[in-house]
């Protein structure tokens, strides 16, 4: 691996002195761009999108060339890891994933392969090949994969839930189902972080979006505990290089401790706890990635640069953070206020990083 | 007001000594139960059912008859109140609430006029009046009404939302229309409570449904606030009786110490902390209500025994323990689940309450 021009969100993650505060945003490459939509258009549906490598990267490259940002994310799908396991996977015009047949039965997660990610996810592999060609070391590209508990949510209730009820009363009435498919999900995603590793990416996030929905100890023992086991499976130090692991569990700021306890480089924050809270909470042992509101993208540039100072002036002069939202940007909200979040995060953050 | 046969919850929700742990639950009269899905159905209709004293006061006292619980609470919604304020709402089938008017700009807020209970929320008072009859003081009576932050979200976004665009819009971009609201809808909520206390009700709960979405510093200043303006406005020494005051802000749970400083004499969990880490972090200022997750009722009568048996064990030899769910029963839950519940609280808790 060649060296960054730009390694500021690299130096952050391991918590080494950087010139200004790195900021990139979830989902960066996204709705709210008409260039996006654009290529969307042109591919002929999201899993299209995700499964051509040209397009992957032309989506992600689109915020790096608007806005000046410090790393690139993957343009990908969580659910590609599921439908690598043999899972049939469809997007409905602005219906969301849905899995026709939901797991069931101990036989069901049973069957279930740990797909080879060079042959079964061999798009992405060519996405990152392509995108770190196209960035040509000027900034870091992030890989990423949907927790484990995550991924089994949608794998067992077919889509998106309300209430969750197949997949929590699978966890309560069958948990050794439960548990091999989270084994299973775990080592797949594993072997798939490592995967995109050997192709080019710099650091990896995995995205928990959905531990929140649980209560601590069944968030210990079904969402954290295979975190965990993925941390401890990566190739965090790959041809000489540190890869940062971010981990980030939304409505999960009660268990920030034990989240910082997996070994992992940096924890992701949601807007829900003042990040010096966070802070006074875990201390010097990880990084914090976050975490203003992406609803405040709907105020005003002003009121945009005021939280971003805000949020500065809360984690203070230390090293070890990366300026992101708590959660990713929405569709709707004005393309001039997400680059007067990226600029304020420049322009304001500097001072906090003076000697 | 005549003394209650089973006066279990008004006094753990007061700290007093009880014999065992009083329960109820969230959404206790509701979809789950055949009997109330038949008399939804006679009404004809959701809305319909709520402004129907005597179908009001079936529906509320279904539960009662098929399960021991120590309080009642009335069957209404909480979106009656922006009604009486003069904006049309529907119920679709199986679409949840919709404004098909949504509040704009500061001239409707200004519009909206602050509306008396006894005129144009008379059907809920008529309800409450009639529920208290057919319970005889064999148990009491909980009103309740929402948060005005969580009465605003639907106001503004006309509806359920997603990423409550509009409504964090108007806080973050016009913030003296959005206070505006809040005020009137404060000053309404609590007219409108005290209005259900003069007919019978023996507490309230305020349930902040949507404070969880905000940053701690806007649920402060959007939300909580206006719950203690809320509070200090109540009647809650009534006829020599007090009135206990529940608040719950579902995600709420990294302010537990402020929402406990409102004043109030509860504060309702959700499932995501544990109930000793919440008593450790509020001291015996406040009683405790909650927690267990909605989602166990998917689980089988022991192992939801064994989690009752938990939060009870959490809590310790302590007096101010309301059991609950952390959030309402869902539609799908098993009627006999329920009736778990309910049973092994009873038969557990008499243990924690010995001498």
């Amino acid at each position: 691996m060649k060296e960054l021009q730009n390694d500021r969100f690299i130096r952050a993650c391991l918590r080494q002195d950087v010139d200004r505060t790195p900021v990139w945003m979830m989902r960066q490459a996204g709705r709210y761009l008409p260039e996006y939509r654009a290529t969307r258009a042109k591919a002929g549906g999201f899993l299209k999108l995700c499964k051509t490598p040209e397009l992957a990267c032309e989506v992600t490259m689109q915020p790096i060339e608007r806005f000046n940002i410090d790393a690139a994310i993957l343009f990908s799908d969580i659910l590609v890891i599921p439908e690598a396991m043999g899972m049939e996977l469809t997007f409905g015009a602005g219906e969301g994933p849905k899995f026709p047949s939901p797991l069931q039965s101990h036989a069901d997660v049973e069957k279930l392969p740990i797909p080879d990610p060079e042959d079964k996810l061999g798009y992405v592999m060519g996405a990152v090949r392509t995108i770190c060609s196209a960035l040509d070391n000027r900034i870091p590209l992030i890989g990423f994969a949907g927790s484990p508990w995550t991924l089994a949510t949608y794998m067992v209730e077919g889509g998106g839930s309300k209430n969750f009820s197949k997949v929590k009363g699978m966890a309560f009435t069958q948990p050794k189902t439960m548990h091999l498919l989270l084994e299973k999900l775990a080592d797949s995603v594993a072997i798939y972080l490592n995967a995109q590793i050997a192709n080019g990416v710099r650091a990896v996030q995995i995205f928990d979006t959905w531990g929140g929905i649980l209560s601590t100890s069944d968030y210990k023992e079904f969402s954290l505990n295979y975190m965990q086991r993925i941390v401890q499976q990566l190739d965090r130090d790959y041809e000489g290089n540190k890869i940062p692991v971010i981990l980030y569990s939304k409505g999960g700021m009660g268990w920030l401790e034990s989240i910082a306890d997996t070994g992992c480089d940096v924890v992701g924050l949601d807007w829900s706890i003042d990040i010096d809270q966070a802070r006074e909470r875990i201390g010097h042992k990880v990084a914090l990635q976050g975490n203003m509101d992406p609803g405040m993208l709907y105020a005003s540039p002003e009121r945009i640069r005021a939280e971003v100072k805000d949020i500065l002036r809360r984690f203070g002069h230390h090293n070890g953070h990366v300026f992101n939202l708590g959660h990713g940007i929405t569709p709707d909200v004005p393309v001039e206020n997400a680059a007067a979040f990226f600029k304020a995060v420049q322009e304001e953050s500097a001072q906090w990083h003076q000697k």
